[in-house]
Parts: structure tokens; C-alpha cells; sequence
């Protein structure tokens, strides 16, 4: 007998027969001989409903009623799956977060999980009990109710699953899996079987959102075995697993992009020791986290700075950039939010040379610019004009032998 | 300094609009120096949404679970209240039922309040804090989460102010007071200054939809000084107090009516010792509420029974009689849902005799027949033929001298 936990997100809720839905995936489990362990996110839009409100209240809001606010999504839906498995003859029950309790930190509205007491939930599940527990949300030290951040569900789910030491967690989505990159641009893109905590982790941080990302680095710190798969086909999902899990290894594994980036050029800087940190210091006490950075000397004594910011921070980082100007000798400074950041990605890459090579190459032969490259142990990422985006992910994932056959 | 619990209703807190001229009214408070607690219902429509939410889920739905669903929608509006008052320099803070405690038995759906521990409230109230407490809501024994009824925000407050021995509960609403009739149907209804607790249960329990019952009796049990007033202008409201505290004093206060009841009438019942028990010990057994009774003796040996229940139960009721039928001779059964109950109310009948008569005389007059009668101590309620309604009311308010001027 497996224990499971199943987490289903909003679009899997989205309504009654939704619910429904989910509760025969539920019973599915059941009826194999394991015992589950349920997490449910609100109904797809009711969250973006609460936030809006909180928002037209007041344009600052106080983080701990915001909690209060947008908490209740879920406690809506855990109750009526527990109503619609009760009708099924199975014995199930609706916990909040504060029931069970899963004990958080004091960051509201961007919680950490820092202690689950399973006794509760233990107790349920040996008096044979599908606990229907309420994603999204804790209680914090004062005894007030804290979220854990947009698609903090997941990371519940992954909390859950390390702390009653599940077989598995798996994430029920309205896609069927990961692919090797986005199927709405590339058709010939493939779902993986299995991918590595590591290239996950690269892929959800790059904008590939089926998981959230801190649901993921808890999964590799657990190793908690964690699924992705459809609420909507009964068909094989991905697994995200350990690398010795993975038995047929491809050098490259995915393709992510993100449209999230602005890039900001800073030309003929007056160059000396300790220029970098007057830049890059004011912008990181502003809390604006700089992505890709190169840096190149042009001519005497003065260089050229390049560097990527979250676009939603566009326009406070050229504020800032406006003081650092008063201090610092800059002749010129451009920016642009119409790039994007395309990142090619495998654990492959740790023993395969030529990669990022072969990346150079597929890009220019379509006459595509780069305009900043960066690389980690996993992964290279290049930014490029927008307009290129489907042109340079067709491209590569050909050039890396990932279509479908 | 005085301390009043202000109650908010489900159209003053409708929208977030809405809500900021909640924030208004509590400031007003505080600026006249005054200390306040608020109470708010959920906004308008969202616990019908949310109760359809759990019928369609399964018509036999745990009220546990029902509870922990319904709840939700207080706890929403006391966050954005919350964050309302911030913005306006008042410290403020949500409190859920669970939070302050309210604790409650185990009576899902319709618990009854059993103590509020006030030490977290009074410590909010002498730093100066406005303490925003989610109405209709509390905990159970078993720590989970309990309503109190529908309406059972009015509730809430009363508790509150009874636990906080507040100095008055003012219950905030769409309509700007009671009246001696429905100003809908009498143009020249009057609103009453004051009214006494005895009263104001009789006008809650026959249908004048301002106060929950419940409210009331607690109100009256804890001598809480209660006040209804409108949210949306700022005029006198009705005070709802003890007898001795109203001056004037009418023999009739007001005329209240019901289109909730149904009529049942059993015509040749073989009589003998036993056989009330018989036809209503199986309806009471089927928590159906029984409330007009008349017996008339109709021939030897046979006599005829008439009573009413509530609407919604009657067709559950004539089952129920099918059955006794199998027992008891009875020669023909008559059902109407087609009646309504009009009560005439004042403490004044205690002490002034021809209330009654009057009643019947000025019914009689309009050639409206009555079909069962019923009397109180400080009410006369008659079953009239529904059609007769407006013409009832207009009758009975000129006769007992209630129309303005």
C-alpha cells in the first residue's frame, strides 16, 4: 500500500463537475489499495478575484490581511471535494491550513513552510480518511493565516509529501506533462518521461510554468518523487526524478524561454576598480534582481555594461539608474523590453562539450543576433530580439535531435 | 468613552465601494471618542453562491464541511474592512471566529454560540486597534469551523456585545429602522423610535426580516442595547430596549405578516383520547414545526383539525399524514398554500382588553374571512386567504391608529 499525494490545480477545480472529476481520480487510487492525501488550489480565477479586491481597497495593502483575503479560495474547494467524496461513500474531511496546522514562517503573502504536524493527518489516514487538505496557505507564529506565494499549492503538496514520507506527489494539471519545449509554438515538440530536479528547477525558473519553483527545490532537498500529469487524459504524465533515475540520457532535455526580461545597455562607462558594484548596488537595494550581466571594454578607460531586469522593473531600474548617473560617468544609456531570453538545458551538458557551440551556430544560420549570453553548469541562456522567438525555438530544438519522430 | 460593536449586513459590504463607506462610519465612531468592534456579513449573494456550491456538490452534504465552505465569505470582507482602515491611519485588524475564539457546540449549520473568550479583543481595543470579527462564523469543539445560522452575523454581534459588556450594538442594514408595517405595501407605515425586546422577537419570528430571532432573545436575555439604523443615511434608527425604557407606549406597536406558512385541514377525525398524539407526534418526529392549532368538534364522535407549517415543509407534512391516515380515521384532507398569517403585536395588550375584537371587527369589515386563529400574550395572529394581504394590513394599521400623519 502506496501513500500519494495529489495536488490539483485551479483550472482541475474550476467548478463542481470539475471537482467531481477529481474525485474519481481520487477514488482511482483508493480502489489500487493506496492511501491518498488530497491538495486542492482554489477555482481557476477566484484568487486574481480576491487579490483585485484587495487591491481596489487600498493600493498598499497590509500583507496579513491580504493573506486573510486570499486564503479562502481554497478552503471553498476542499470542502466540496470532501462533500463530493462523502456522496461516494468515501470517508474524507477538508483541513485549512491552520487545522492541520502546517506551521509557516511570518512573510505574508510569500510564507515558508518550516514545520508540518502530521499527527492529525496520520491519525485520519489510519481511520481510513482522505484527508482534503487546503493548498496555498499556513498559519504563522502570531496564529494568523499566511499564503505561500502564486502556485503555492505545489510547494504544499511537495511539504506534504516529504513530511508523511509519501511514495509520491503527483501534480495534476491542465497539461499532460513537460515538454521538451512549448508545444503551442513547437508541434514537434515531445513530452518527457522522466526529467532531472536540476533541469526542472532551470525550466521553472526560465518561464516554463507547470510547476512553481520552490515546489521543485524542495522536492530535489527531499527527494520526494514528483509527478506532473492531466486531470483531463488518463495517459502517462512526466516524472521528475533523480538523475541515476533516468536510464536513457539526452545531452539536452528541454528548451524554456521567458518574455519576464528587459535589457538595459550602458555604453562608454568610465572604467575603474569598484565601477560594478556602484551600478549594480543601488539596483540591488531598490530589491531589483539582475539577471544576465556581460561587460566589455570599448575603448580607453571606458567600457560598455549590459544586463537583463525582471520587465515589470523596467522602469524603476531606470530611476535608480538616473541617480547612479549623477555619481558614476556613463556617456550613454539605452534600454529595450522586447527581447527574450531562450535557454537550452540538460544535465548532458556537464559531460558533453560543444553544446553552447552548436546553439551559436543554429541561431546565426537563421541570421539571429545574440545579444548577451550566460551560461551555468546546466544551461545556456542567450537573449534575443522578441520577434525571433518561435523562429530560434523551432530552430534549436531541431538542431538538438528533439522533434518527434 | 463608550464601547459599541457596530454590525454591518451583506449589502453594506456588497463591494468594495461599499465597504469604504463602512470604513466612514466606523470613523465616525472613533472620532466622537468612542471605542468600536465591527461585525460584518459576508458581501451580498456570496453565501447563496456558495450554499448552491455545496448542494450541487451532493444533496445530502455534511454540514461540516458545508460550515468550513460557507464561512469563507466573512472572512473576506473583514480583510478588506481591515485594509481599508489602515489606509486610513486606523489601526485595524481581521479577526476569523477561530482566531478570537468563538466557541460554539457541534450543531453545524446552526450552532449556538457558547462563550467568547474576549482577553485577545480587549487587549486589540487598548492599543488602540479596531477589531474586525467575521460574523455567522465560530469553532467547535473538535476545532473546526461552525456557523451560526442565516443572519447569524446579528448574532455574532449581540455575543459580542453581551461578552464585551459593550455600551450598544448597533446593527447596520438596508432598511433605516423598524416599522410599524412594510412600508412597501402601507405607504404610511410609520418607523418606530423604540421598541421593546418582547416585541421585536414577535415582528424577527413572524417574518419582519431585520433582526435574526435568535439575535434578539440574546439581546433580551443580556439586556445588550441593540439599535438598528441604515448604512446609507445618516438618520435616527430604531432603538430596541426594555419596556421601561419607552416613554410612550402604543397598545399595538406594530403589524407584522408571514406568506411562509401552509394550511392543513383534517375534517372528520374519529375522535377520541390520544388523538392529537397520534397526527402530530409523527410530524414533530419529522422536524416539521407545527404552529396554528384549531380543533372543532364537527358532528358525534368526529371532529375537524386545522393547523399550519411552513411552506417549504408541506409536502413533507402530507406524506407524513398519508402514513397516520393508515392508523387514524380520518374522512377527507384539505391543503392550501395559498394563506398568510397577519399578527398584530404591542406589550400594551398585557393590559388593555379588546385588542382581539378590534381585529376581527376591521377584517370583518372588508369582508375578509379568517380561517384559524392564534394569541399571545402581546400578539393576535390570524390566517387570512393570501389575496387579502395589502387590503389586511392597510385595514388593521388605520384601525389601530398606526398611520403617520
Amino acid at each position: 500500500m502506496a501513500l500519494i499525494v495529489q495536488k490539483f490545480g485551479g483550472t482541475s477545480v474550476a467548478n463542481v463537475d470539475r471537482i467531481r472529476n477529481v474525485a474519481s481520480l481520487v477514488k482511482k487510487e483508493l480502489d489500487a489499495g493506496n492511501q491518498t492525501v488530497v491538495v486542492l488550489s482554489a477555482m481557476s480565477g477566484v484568487t486574481n478575484k480576491l487579490v483585485s479586491f484587495c487591491e481596489e481597497a487600498a493600493p498598499l495593502y497590509d500583507m496579513r490581511e491580504y493573506d486573510a483575503v486570499v486564503s479562502t479560495g481554497e478552503q471553498v474547494t476542499v470542502g466540496l471535494l470532501s462533500i463530493i467524496l462523502q456522496s461516494m461513500g468515501v470517508p474524507a474531511r477538508a483541513w485549512a491550513g491552520w487545522q492541520v496546522p502546517i506551521r509557516t514562517d511570518a512573510a505574508y503573502g510569500k510564507a515558508r513552510i518550516e514545520t508540518i504536524d502530521t499527527d492529525n493527518l496520520r491519525a485520519a489516514l489510519a481511520a481510513g480518511e482522505v484527508p482534503v487538505v487546503a493548498g496555498f496557505q499556513g498559519v504563522g507564529p502570531e496564529g494568523r493565516v499566511t499564503t505561500l506565494g502564486r502556485g503555492g499549492s505545489d510547494t504544499s503538496a511537495v511539504a506534504l509529501a516529504a513530511a508523511l514520507s509519501a511514495d509520491r506527489c503527483d501534480i495534476y494539471t491542465d497539461v499532460d506533462g513537460v515538454y521538451t519545449t512549448d508545444p503551442r509554438i513547437v508541434p514537434k515538440a515531445r513530452k518527457l518521461p522522466r526529467v532531472t530536479y536540476e533541469e526542472m528547477l532551470e525550466m521553472a525558473s526560465l518561464g516554463a510554468k507547470v510547476l512553481q519553483t520552490r515546489s521543485v527545490e524542495m522536492a530535489m532537498k527531499y527527494r520526494v518523487n514528483l509527478q506532473v500529469l492531466s486531470s483531463f487524459e488518463d495517459i502517462p504524465g512526466t516524472l521528475v526524478c533523480d538523475e541515476e533515475d533516468i536510464v536513457e540520457k539526452e545531452i539536452v532535455s528541454g528548451i524554456a524561454y521567458s518574455r519576464d526580461e528587459a535589457k538595459v545597455t550602458l555604453q562608454g562607462v568610465k572604467d575603474h576598480p569598484g565601477i560594478a558594484a556602484s551600478i549594480f548596488g543601488p539596483l540591488a537595494d531598490s530589491n531589483i534582481n539582475v539577471d544576465m550581466i556581460v561587460q566589455n571594454v570599448s575603448e580607453q578607460g571606458r567600457t560598455d555594461v549590459t544586463f537583463t531586469v525582471p520587465r515589470t522593473d523596467l522602469s524603476r531600474a531606470l530611476k535608480v539608474l538616473d541617480c547612479v548617473r549623477k555619481e558614476v560617468d556613463i556617456r550613454d544609456l539605452s534600454h529595450s523590453d522586447t527581447v527574450v531570453k531562450i535557454s537550452v538545458i540538460g544535465v548532458g551538458m556537464r559531460t558533453h562539450a560543444g553544446v553552447a557551440q552548436k546553439m551559436f551556430a543554429a541561431l546565426a544560420e537563421r541570421g539571429i543576433n545574440i545579444l548577451v549570453i550566460s551560461t551555468s553548469e546546466i544551461k545556456v541562456s542567450v537573449l534575443i530580439e522578441e520577434e525571433y522567438t518561435e523562429l530560434a525555438l523551432r530552430a534549436l530544438h531541431t538542431a538538438y535531435g528533439l522533434d518527434a519522430k
